[in-house]
């Protein structure tokens, strides 16, 4: 093998995926590394709300729109996706902290993951072991990190504390539960009223949610006397929100004195709406949480928290997460297929989580 | 002198002000003393917000309603009133730190002050000098500590810092404006519209206001480009905020990143509401502030707070607070007539700040 053909998913202006994504196809050249390259082949890449948000100009960190961002160019454009599984196909002469076959996952931001194969420098990469799985190892440095940095980033959670959210059943909400449960935490988690919220209940209760309740509950002054049974004195002292609106006012009127509110989504399209007295007579604090953000703030904190969150995964207590899978063969791939993919999997992406894996 | 007739304002129950106050008329045996005690003559007293939700029982820091307020109360009664400026007509046979005539204003919140006079210890009392007014004095703890502590307890802002403010004609609004300037700070300040609001910015701007724009300029996107040609390529890091509803909406999306936002009042009776962009991806952290809460975290602030603004009264940076006032002859009082001035006041103080004088 001297040289590989890879494909990327990319863009050359902001706009709507649907109109602005192109695939381009470009050759790797194998057999002439430099000393600290490697080449990866992708494994599989998800779909995230931010990877949109960024084809569509409108997220603060994007990818430089460049002609070098890779081979054969013949416009200046960004490659979409930053999250992904990659396998090392062939290393430089000075690479010793990887071998071919290992996994890793890209070292920051702004990856550029919805490629084939790439090429790059040892230190863009983080290796993960092979003991996880495919989903779980393509999706560790979004969800579960930004679960992970908001409970251990801000209050000095103990175990026994309670933190409380709402979206429980995200994929951040569902981490969160999980990894709380790991760090002793006891969780309040508000989901949506649905049909089946019995099973809802069950399968947040199983993933180690301590109580869930909805968004009704969440509205409603006489159910605060439940909660506050349930809580048997304790203060919550963490709070997380990715809806707004109405469901964050609720949320925010059960945290105790001196609470943390942290707001990482508006999936409600509502601003954050929080009492007057809440700030001033219970000393609530409303920050922000964008782990893009976080991390730039705290040096080493992305890697600590990818490394932390494998340590669970290996152990056991993250549970596999749930994605709507797409398959794409390699060697049977074409430019056309390769954006047919991607543009179906952007389409579905608001029915569910999308992964695409290649094999 | 042996002793004195003393009169204060008391409710025995929680209530709306016109219907739980009375007037408990007592003696101070001014001939025996113990050995720490001091006895006072009022000197003026205001009526605050903060005096009112007292007495209505929804405000959460609250004298205790205790046989043990005045001398000779047949039930147990809370005196109303936290601030106000007294005078020294006798001392126990231990004091040293005042003598007969000085200037004094109590310690600690929750004092009781709507009275003639009061009998307490010498350590309830910080002395203040003559050389400034009556109504400085008087009003000295809560509106320009208040604005003294926002403006330093929370951004470490140096001089040519911005800060923005709603409300900028409330006490606090114009305590703020003073104090800023003196500190060398820039202040953008939000006031209402009204017929003569060139008169009004003239006097903010008197006052040391750097710019005075309106609720509409708040909330005007278009506007937002004249405020940006202000700051000249700086960033807004405090804002304060009285109101609540689009203008603490308006007021947080001129705050630079990592910015910080104090609620201390929300006079609209509507939340606080804040986009949730303005969290993650510009980091803002939104606070309370409760000078209660405020003196209570952080040790000795009160005091210190209090010096400081004392300074800058004597130093001449803070003009003379505007107060409707009302007179009230010692000699000439009954109940009845004392509790029709305060009872008086009270129904006033929504048209201005109300501020009774003794002589």
């Amino acid at each position: 093998m001297s040289s590989v053909t890879a494909r990327a998913i990319i863009y050359n202006a902001y706009g709507e995926p649907a109109e602005t994504l192109k695939c381009h196809a470009y050759k790797i050249d194998v057999a002439s590394l430099k000393p600290d390259d490697v080449v990866v082949e992708t494994v599989a890449c998800p779909i995230n709300p931010s990877d949109i948000n960024q084809i569509q100009g409108i997220y603060p960190s994007r990818p430089p729109i460049s002609v070098d961002s890779l081979p054969e160019l013949k416009s200046p454009a960004a490659v979409c996706g930053n999250e992904g599984l990659f396998k090392i196909i062939a290393t430089g002469s000075n690479v010793s902290n990887f071998k071919k076959g290992d996994w890793c996952i890209p070292a920051d931001v702004n990856f550029g993951s919805w490629c084939t194969h790439k090429r790059g420098l040892d230190r863009d990469f983080i290796k993960v072991p092979q003991t996880i799985s495919v989903n779980q190892a393509a999706t560790i440095s979004v969800n579960p990190s930004s679960a992970y940095q908001m409970l251990t980033c801000f209050e000095e959670l103990k175990p026994g504390d309670w933190f409380i959210q709402n979206g429980a059943n995200s994929q951040v909400g569902r981490a969160a539960i999980q990894i709380g449960k790991k760090l002793g935490l006891n969780s309040l988690n508000i989901v949506r009223n649905r049909d089946d919220i019995d099973k809802l209940v069950a399968d947040l209760t199983a993933l180690g949610a301590t109580k869930v309740i909805t968004e009704d509950d969440n509205g409603s002054k006489e159910f605060g006397k439940t909660i506050k049974s349930w809580l048997d004195g304790k203060q919550i002292k963490l709070g997380m929100n990715c809806v707004g609106g109405s469901s964050v006012t609720g949320l925010a009127r059960k945290l105790g004195p001196d609470a943390t509110l942290l707001t990482y989504g508006g999936m409600s399209m509502k601003p954050v709406i929080l009492p007057t007295s809440l700030f001033i007579f219970k000393n609530l604090t409303a920050k922000g949480f964008w782990i893009t953000g976080n991390i730039k703030r705290i040096p080493n904190s992305r890697v600590d928290t990818i490394k932390a969150v494998l340590k669970m995964i290996e152990d056991g207590d993250l549970a596999e997460p749930t994605y709507n899978e797409t398959k794409a063969k390699v060697s049977d791939l074409t430019d056309k297929k390769l954006l047919d993919i991607f543009t179906a999997g952007l389409a579905n992406s608001k029915k569910g989580k999308q992964l695409i894996l290649f094999e």
